[in-house]
């Protein structure tokens, strides 16, 4: 569980965003229960909470009750989300266990995403109308994302730009709105407000590229799910685009026809990898994710310098950088 | 398009209907505003959204803007339920088109059922809470519907008060809710509330009962769809479940050993849709159906007898029986 990963001064209230959570997928129908506990209970990082509650606390924000709710919420929709990518990309492990749907089957996995989602906005439809405007707006973002994403699988000509695009509809905004609404239920003021979705995307941003170079450098056993996956699905990260766009000709070629196989071999997703790692991809990509962990702790400029929970949130920031899980 | 299917003399509202739904799938991302309108302008009966106005009206509510928009969020959420129902079920046509799944793929349609639940959400969650917890109730509802229903595929020893269970939760809720928030929506009295929800349950039941006795019955071209679904896909429906009871015990097996069948030839379908018709158990199913009809139109008697809308209410719920499509 999170509090066991991470403690940024909001212990408590991320134990009592796991009880909201486990009390609000309670059903009638006792698998449905079960198969919600396992991808919640399976862990995750409680990046959309944590980010959410120290931006309520850094705002000012007293009284966490209704930050802990809807960060519950935000946490039920990311899970929703999680069960439907694994259904979509074919993803066998996440979290350190087997995928919802190789473990209950593709229809129970599908109905369960569908409930977690009802159960986040039966908490997230509670809040005010910019809270629920804001939190249906990046939903539908994350959607686009997904579709955008699936469409320019395996297109090796796929722009910086657009692969920017595409992780900041489905990660950099969600944890924008995350900061966002800490921000807004704290009472702060506009700018405060703006400076934390800037916090968050910076955030989300940064810890989309780590994740997808650590798809690339990282330990299956830390990570808890297989490497190589990007390759393997014919995602084109960022790494992928510095390596098409920098290498060598001879490698560019090889790595090209790798990426559009049909059935790749695990000695062609190692070949790839090692094709990225020596083109210098994964230093530059770094760069890129710390530029915008940059921009997420210049945006904490506005918050009062003695505030610990600013400090939090640039530790946080630094953290999402290092990270090798 | 419904307007041209039936008319309860609320054709201008539900254009109004079609009009938001229309409005709120548009998309940065085409290829999503495609297929969520190639679902939707499908067609469809917009059940929901007839129950919701003409309770509304009856009720005696007036300016039906807010019940519009409301009308339009929970057929997108009913919307992406079929999409993923189908997804589920493999069902391969739905509203006399190509199932979207088939056509777009999987990946792209569970996406887009996340849309319109998002969509549907999005517009829901400006409501009071009680039409939040009211709206979330019924769609958590639905999915442990679903789940139940899978779970039991196959089980020729289901009980007819649980198939009954499962049809509340997967259709008559919604509908039952359709016509709760119609009443709420137009101000109404708490009696007359809940004489509404008790129209739309009994509607909602008598619908499905009428649904699975088509799927037995009817005629794939009226319906779009084709026929012996629930025998293909191993669904006991009220009508197996009366076979199975009332048969010669010779038919019973018969029809039991081709329930079970792992894969079915189009003959075995055939012929366990003959041992459910000559069984009489569409007769029963029927009986059923009417009663439960009979239960909505009896709700209405506390509305005032020369309204215009218990009149089209009353009349919907002989349409339902009648229905060939």
């Amino acid at each position: 569980m999170m509090g066991s990963i991470w403690d940024f001064g909001i212990r408590e209230e991320l134990v009592e965003v796991e009880n909201r959570i486990r009390e609000s997928i309670r059903s009638d129908e006792p698998l449905l229960t079960e198969i919600a506990s396992y991808v919640i209970e399976g862990g995750g990082k409680r990046l959309r909470p944590t980010v959410a509650l120290l931006a309520f606390k850094a705002a000012g924000g007293k009284d966490p009750t209704q930050m802990i709710d809807l960060a519950a919420a935000f946490e039920l929709i990311h899970s929703a989300t999680l069960i439907h990518d694994d259904i979509n990309d074919g993803g066998s492990m996440r979290r350190g266990r087997v995928a919802a749907y190789r473990k209950y089957g593709v229809q129970n996995a599908l109905v369960t995403g569908d409930f977690l989602y009802v159960k986040g906005f039966a908490i997230g439809g509670k809040f005010s109308a910019p809270i629920v405007d804001l939190t249906a707006t990046v939903s539908a973002a994350l959607a686009e994302g997904e579709i955008r994403q699936k469409k320019r699988s395996g297109d090796v000509k796929l722009a910086r730009e657009e692969y920017l695009d595409i992780i900041k509809r489905k990660t950099a905004l969600p944890i924008s709105a995350s900061a966002q609404v800490g921000a807004m239920l704290a009472g702060a003021d506009s700018e405060i407000v703006s400076d934390m979705a800037d916090y968050g995307y910076g955030l989300g941003m940064a810890f989309q590229i780590v994740d997808d170079v650590l798809d690339v450098t990282g330990d299956p056993k830390t990570l808890g799910k297989p490497v190589g996956t990007d390759v393997r699905e014919a995602n084109v990260t960022l790494l992928a685009i510095y390596a098409l766009n920098n290498g060598s000709s001879v490698k560019r070629e090889e790595l090209i026809r790798i990426i559009r196989r049909k059935r790749k071999e695990e000695e062609h997703v190692r070949r790839a990898m090692e094709i990225i790692r020596d083109s210098g991809a994964v230093e530059k990509a770094l760069k890129d994710a710390e530029s915008f962990a940059k921009h997420a702790k210049d945006s904490l400029r506005h918050l009062p310098a003695d505030s610990k929970y600013r400090g939090e949130m640039s530790k946080l920031a630094d953290f999402v950088l290092k990270r090798d899980f």
